[in-house]
């Protein structure tokens, strides 16, 4: 199968029709207020979020962006005409789906629901009203699994909001009980939940203490995203809602062939313990996640990545996606370190997406 | 080199001298009494320990032993006569390592020390003398590091102490400075430092909070490897301290690979944030890093193991062990799921150990 994934030679000519699963846009200052009603626009405004809501790089970015994403007035992923004419147009991109990452999560339930309500009308009418091209996940007070799926309810039938947002680091697992009103909404509206990069638990990333530097956060992400797969799983969740599809949003992947050997191999061993889990693990993973391309494992040799994916073996469930405004920005030309079989390109580049996402 | 690594032919007829480098030996109730002295005796009578010590299965065994490792008295792993039937006689094994997994840590940390110290003295006088086939991993008060390194410095001349023994769950990420005085001990008298599976953090393994399966726990702890990788090379340990070695114990190594490559990424985008750090990651892996055979990861195609050791380039640096007597032990005859090529196999069954701890 290794070969069947790269090829040798150049194609050019169709035309691609990229879909492009994470980008990120922020309000410019006070844009949320209108939004907002009085008892919490007056709280934000005279208290804010004091919560530890994650690592953030660069620290001068509210968007964690490259250079040369700052509009000529305001900030990265705040200008509309700016990302059409940088990322829509520029790709010739047929969909973005934008993933506001604001926290809205540890703080007063009824504040964090209130802005989670706040960013998702500005969504719909400052970006997805007057761009037909974009699309958004809904954002939601996700430490109160009952707001959150009030938010998923009364956005749900909209057909431009594609996708329920969640961060990789949360105050618990996200297998646990608590969670499961959120998931059960998701599934009722039929939209997958897709779990970001980033977020704050409270707790150290590293389950072995507080690290220093920013490297050890950006490196050891990726095992947030192992932490909530593997609890994803253990607790059953995709038993309890077996159309539930995950997307693991900036995540890499390379990590996950071996997980799932360690989980089928806890799941054929101590399965006595968890007598609910029917599946194998690996099949639950090739059934109920997705991936998205960016930020790509970069292993010096390009043949080791194709290695990893065929042992992934989830080529229809690899989704393409920039980041875009953030310093590691994929570009959809380079996004591979070799050249993509035909097929293979269609499906990671667009076709998936349109599937998973339910694009036209 | 794939093909190097694996044969098509059976080799048989020389003796292989295996080197077993995890074993697991424990006190008969009250051994350790005798060498405890009589302030820590009478606490460890009538207090003993409180402190969150981790996950153990099977619950009932004192070390997590396969059923038929229990001798006709005591527990597995407590009498010498039965390892040396089932293990050192029946493998025609030359040298097997133990590690005693007491934990002592977390506690207070004078009795931390002194229960260190009669673990390591029980082991000179009740293990190592009697059978010469044995070796011993130096059992540590790890969180303070200045206690630690004096029992390193009362023991580090003996040469049948082949290594420092840590816990992968610690309370700070190891790579930290309260750690250093421990690492320039091990330095001093030329021990490899072994991080092995199990210890607890008091903090969640996830970064996400508390799981609650035992299946999430041992499925995750990887990630507790990883982080303790990751801090290890972030705060420049090895920079700091150029002769180091570390074993990595129990812990699988098929995540290693993507490990490297995120861990190369952020070096070369962010090193600005770490200009301490002089080498490429995966280098420092490879000058620094060794690891044990016992769990290996178990893909469904074993072409998938193969490519994993390929992409982690470690063949000088990986090192056989069966977890004796723990419930996932691996006979020396089926640890890789295809023949080794012979040169490969001699490596790992017993060269690569007989360098890494300085064994005749």
């Amino acid at each position: 199968m290794t070969m069947a994934l790269a090829t040798e030679t150049a194609q050019h000519g169709t035309r691609m029709g990229i879909i492009d699963c994470d980008i990120h846009n922020s309000p410019r200052p006070k844009a949320l207020h209108s939004y907002l009603p009085e008892r919490w626009r007056n709280y934000h405004e005279r208290f804010g979020r004091r919560s530890y809501a994650g690592a953030f790089y660069p620290k001068a970015s509210p968007n964690a962006a490259r250079r040369d994403a700052w509009p000529p007035a305001g900030a990265p992923g705040s200008d509309l005409d700016f990302l059409r004419a940088q990322l829509l147009d520029a790709w010739d991109i047929d969909y973005a789906i934008l993933n506001t990452l604001i926290p809205v999560h540890n703080s007063i339930p009824d504040y964090d629901a209130a802005m989670a309500r706040a960013i998702n009308d500005w969504q719909l009418a400052e970006w997805l009203e007057p761009e037909p091209r974009l699309r958004a996940s809904i954002v939601v007070p996700c430490e109160d699994s009952e707001l959150a799926a009030s938010e998923i309810d009364r956005l749900g039938a909209d057909p431009r909001f594609v996708q329920v947002l969640l961060p990789v680091r949360t105050r618990a697992p996200l297998g646990q009980r608590s969670y499961w009103n959120l998931y059960e909404a998701a599934v009722r509206h039929d939209l997958p939940v897709g779990i970001h990069f980033g977020g704050g638990s409270g707790y150290p990333i590293t389950g072995a203490g507080w690290p220093s530097y920013y490297i050890e956060d950006h490196a050891g992400m990726a095992q947030a995203f192992q932490a909530q797969l593997i609890s994803l799983i253990c607790e059953g969740v995709f038993e309890r809602f077996p159309t539930l599809r995950v997307v693991l949003i900036e995540g890499g992947f390379a990590w996950l062939p071996s997980l799932m050997w360690r989980l089928d191999r806890s799941w054929r061993r101590l399965r006595d313990e968890a007598p609910h889990l029917q599946h194998l693990p690996s099949d639950v993973v090739r059934t109920h996640i997705w991936l998205t391309t960016q930020p790509m494992e970069e292993p010096p040799k390009p043949a080791h990545l194709l290695q990893v994916l065929d042992q992934l073996d989830l080529v229809d469930h690899l989704v393409f996606a920039t980041d875009y405004p953030h310093w590691d920005f994929d570009a959809p030309d380079q996004a591979f370190p070799f050249k993509l079989a035909p097929q293979v390109e269609r499906k990671i580049m667009a076709e998936n997406a349109r599937a998973l996402y339910r694009l036209a």
